[in-house]
């Protein structure tokens, strides 16, 4: 598909239009912010803000995310790149109650400079900013060097977690901790199928064989384990999640997923793949976890962590306990991800 | 992307399996039932009961409209194939509670076909049934032949507010005239640049030329207003919207919208267009509610009806009342479509 088939306008504009569009979305519940960034309107004072953020394209991720039981704000980039530092310390600015702002975002080189000058610029504003990396791309480095991984699609359930503990989060400390916890309890392998199309230029976003797919390549198309002959869904999906698996036994930081343990499972579309895939895919994973006695608490499945029109997929296992449970059930609403309170089968 | 890139297993075998898939994103609050039908597992003795249904291949549409405050069960007919009548009368049987089951779908000569027999066959057996048939689609017919118009994404805003309506509905009477009104008040047009791959053969649902999109296809192609030339977002959005308030007003059974009004307003995207799109049309859409005087009540944007990784946009309009109202702001959960009680900006 030509760049001209992209229903846009000014292909260097379309990260702004987009974010006007998204505080439309919100219908009066979020506002922009100055340069690039959307902020919830009713932020109570005192309370202990949340702000996400990276580039655009990826949408609904991650600006989508703002919302209801979730974050309070977001810093916006241009397609494919972070917010620069003004925009992330605007963002900082809007969200701040006086009690100090998380910020909770996926780990990218760009990323982390940025919003680590937007918490320097903050701090001489007395403003208090702790950092939670979402590092839960498996495939992307090994256990041991997690600074080196990607944040893909397993920020959907830590920033829905997260964004439930602020709400009654008592300090910057306590809504550090359970954001901690559930980006450690969160791990994501993704495949990728065919690239998106950069919407200034209409090139593909990378270059993959017509008969092979790549197993854990990042949601820009960075490498990942390797490329492998296409295959099936059902060959493919437990392929998958033994990398999942294998990845919490072999961390030392945490427990092996075992018998017994309760996930919520998501699977992710990065675009063009189909909701028909995805649930394919769902049918052979709650087999492979059905074998091994992990319980599945709740499913999430569709395209929320995307990357233009690339086909792809990926899944991410958050294991719960008795501090996120309850903060799962919470009900949630945003353009990104919307629940009733509770869970399916509860 | 040919037929080998989706991830899938046997190509004749996608639409069971994706209901199996469909049945685990419940997580044990739907279940299979017959041939292809998936049905709630609580639909309390004497609720009137909601039954949906329709061809597979548009997922998260027809089957992931059960759910929470939303339909009780759907009838699930193959790729792009209407539900045979056998199907539609499982499910018939199954969500009939003593209080008669409403029909509600799309209008396609087909689904039509079947989902009558299905009716006779539930009469044998004393299941009293209605039906209301979704044809919201303005560019498929004019408002004086509306038996010959499709029905598209507007079923989910109609869906959604007959699911709502049929939790306190007292008779099938009721139901049914709520899900007249909302199918009334409801309006459609789509725009489709790129087709979709059937995933039995990988051939494409349509053919397009790069330079063109085609004004008022329908989801699988049909025919609709006619091909005009590739445009921008602030372009297009005008005009479609413009073929949504010229229908209003020409329709004798509906007034034209006006001034004062409030409505739901849905962008959707038939599969591959980005969120980055729709929120991009939604923003010239907001500025032609703006300059009309017509408020936008809440907002629904993402990938809900869909023909596979099919390239295009619709958008649809329900105008709400007192009465559809508090049926909006019911809360509601499903694959396709979840929300928190209330509405976006209220």
């Amino acid at each position: 598909m030509s760049v001209m088939k992209k229903l846009i306008n000014d292909p260097l504009k379309v990260a702004d239009e987009l974010m006007d569009g998204l505080v439309e979305a919100y219908n009066g519940e979020c506002r922009a912010e100055g340069t690039r960034s959307i902020i919830k309107n009713d932020i109570p004072d005192g309370k202990v803000a949340l702000l996400v953020g990276g580039g655009a394209g990826h949408e609904p991720i991650y600006h989508g995310l703002v919302g209801r039981n979730l974050a309070d704000g977001a810093a916006c980039g241009d397609i494919f790149a972070a917010p620069p530092p003004d925009i992330v310390f605007e963002a900082t600015e809007a969200v701040d109650k006086g009690k100090g702002v998380l910020y909770l975002y996926g780990n990218y080189a760009g990323d982390v400079m940025n919003f680590d000058i937007g918490a320097e610029l903050a701090d001489d504003e007395d403003i208090e900013v702790r950092t939670v990396l979402i590092w839960d791309d498996v495939c992307s480095a090994p256990p041991t060097e997690k600074k080196n991984r990607r944040g893909i699609a397993g920020l959907v359930p830590i920033v829905k977690l997260a964004g439930a503990a602020s709400q009654g989060a008592g300090s910057l400390d306590e809504l550090e901790a359970t954001a901690k916890k559930a980006v450690l309890q969160t791990r994501s392998v993704g495949v990728s199928m065919a690239p998106g199309s950069i919407p200034a230029t209409g090139k593909p976003t990378f270059d993959i064989d017509e008969d092979k797919i790549g197993l854990g390549m990042g949601i820009h198309g960075e490498p990942g384990v390797g490329d492998i002959p296409m295959t099936s869904a059902d060959d493919l999906t437990p392929q998958m999640l033994d990398l999942i698996l294998k990845d919490f036994d072999e961390d030392d930081e945490v427990e092996a997923l075992k018998e017994g343990d309760e996930i919520v499972f998501f699977v992710n579309s990065l675009g063009a793949t189909t909701m028909m895939e995805c649930l394919i895919c769902l049918r052979k994973a709650k087999e492979y976890f059905n074998e091994k006695g992990i319980k599945i608490y709740d499913v999430m499945v569709g395209p929320m962590v995307t990357c233009q029109e690339m086909a792809g997929i990926s899944f991410s296992v958050t294991r719960l306990d008795d501090e996120l449970k309850p903060l799962w059930d919470m009900p949630c609403q945003s353009v990104c991800y919307s629940k009733m309170e509770g869970h399916y089968g509860g």
